[in-house]
């Protein structure tokens, strides 16, 4: 296994016009090849599918947190195994840095011209809206009716508990409290109660570990667990958590315009600006019972 | 051409238990798709190259300066036209999501199997090494000497200077401002005057901005500016700042592992955790230069 962090020596400056030289820990950075085996068959290569910057650790979470992501996984049966390579590199060390992984029955392969970032890349006319309607046409299964009741296997959550979400994640962010460079992004029950926590140099990636831990421990879709993150809620961690099935996704930051129209769409609960005493909730508000009143029909 | 911000109604929720409605302003997030002409056939079809999730604006200098950082031009003539696509969406309108490059003489067409991202995807043994041979291999001439002086072409920038930055760039973050959403990069001359200044949900894009802005100037390599950014430094930030040929790359957080190492290996100065009174040099400190001392030999 690669290493989290490495040391490094620095020269820190002041405004009075001191320097002097100290030690410093790093996030470690390091680009983690995902191959993937095709299930009709077996033994065939691994065909590349993705390369990512990452931090090493729980490298397995991550690639199958970035499947789920990408649609070809939504159930711990639908992966068959998952492996590093057996690659060196010029040292004849192992890597660490490839990871393969085969499908199972229920898996869908990735086609040819799949790539990241690649929302809807077909033709003329590319805009939010076709990215829209990709991840409605990727993901299995709806999410729960946000207007669902708790007893109606709705997703309900305490303000109280919402609130207090971004220390409770603070208090086990240990690689950030090493370096100050890394992303977290956790998954609680509604409860409050801390499933998975995991930190990356790269949010995406931290959101992708969560949820390939999720998908592992047979908890997809994650339909009562709300998806905390220390950074902003973009459209692409709101894919990820619609994609695992997350109901609720939590932003210490601002959420973008697309993330927003994504969870108005499909029924994804949006928090943004979650900072202990004050919170805000751009989509679907219904999920979240303030102790006052009902925040869906609040007046100005 | 699309729109920065967005409206939305929210739901604001305190501790206190309260709860009300009102109106926030969102940063933009729309697909934007890169083609590419090829230059040995003019007037073929373009072929997608690329699509990044981005802040609508200054959509001319994102995909100049991603050509950049990919390798494919490093010149202002090696790019013979950018132009919008003439697509539309569902409902006839210009989606000005997709714009297409049309190489010039010198340019180097991306290989069919460049895709963003991937850094080294050529055989098992993946890994940091093969990601820094390969920004060597592709960046087309060297930053100048680190330890050049200034009357030698070297760059040097008062530590005075390097420290003034983050506010002086947080002084023109207009769309941050407004949002809390986005991230900003600015390009500053060695006295620290402001050049050119981005913003865009995404980090990556504006640098990317920025760098096209200096190609489209005219202004690459820009061997004489430092690059200020509003997050950490990633590998990705800082081979950015390298095939721009800019020596000096200023973070207001953390750099990773990778992108030390890169700094080292090719000679550009990447500073970080600069927060007004103290500024950490993870790389080639000379080029920094103290009132009291030369910083590079500082003692503890």
């Amino acid at each position: 296994m690669g290493r989290r962090t490495a040391r490094t020596r620095i020269v820190r400056l002041t405004a009075a016009g001191g320097s002097r030289q100290r030690e410093e820990t790093l996030a470690a950075e390091e680009p983690l090849e995902i191959r993937i085996g095709d299930p009709a068959v077996p033994g065939s290569a691994h065909v590349p599918f993705a390369t990512t910057m990452r931090t090493p650790g729980e490298d397995f979470d991550l690639v199958a947190g970035f499947l789920v992501s990408e649609g070809v996984v939504a159930a711990a049966e639908h992966l068959a195994s998952l492996r590093f390579c057996a690659g060196e590199d010029d040292d004849g060390r192992q890597t660490f840095n490839v990871v393969e992984a085969q499908l199972g029955p229920g898996a869908v392969p990735p086609s040819a011209g799949q790539h990241r970032h690649v929302a809807g890349n077909s033709s003329c006319g590319i805009c939010g809206t076709a990215s829209l309607d990709a991840v409605d046409k990727t993901a299995r299964c709806p999410l729960p009716a946000a207007h669902a009741a708790r007893d109606d296997g709705g997703a309900r959550l305490s303000a109280e508990t919402l609130l207090a979400l971004p220390e409770r994640m603070r208090e086990h962010q240990r690689l950030f409290s090493k370096t100050g460079g890394v992303h977290a992004a956790a998954l609680f029950d509604l409860d409050g109660q801390l499933l998975c926590l995991r930190e990356d140099v790269g949010r995406h990636n931290a959101v992708d570990k969560v949820i390939g831990w999720a998908l592992r421990e047979g908890r997809l879709p994650a339909h009562h667990t709300v998806l905390q993150v220390s950074a902003r809620a973009s459209f692409e961690l709101a894919q990820k958590a619609r994609m695992a099935g997350i109901p609720i996704l939590a932003a210490v930051s601002a959420p973008s315009s697309l993330a927003v129209a994504l969870g108005e769409r499909v029924g994804l609960t949006i928090a943004g600006f979650s900072r202990g005493s004050t919170v805000n909730l751009y989509t679907h508000p219904e999920r979240i019972e303030s102790r006052s009143e009902d925040v869906s029909t609040g007046a100005e």
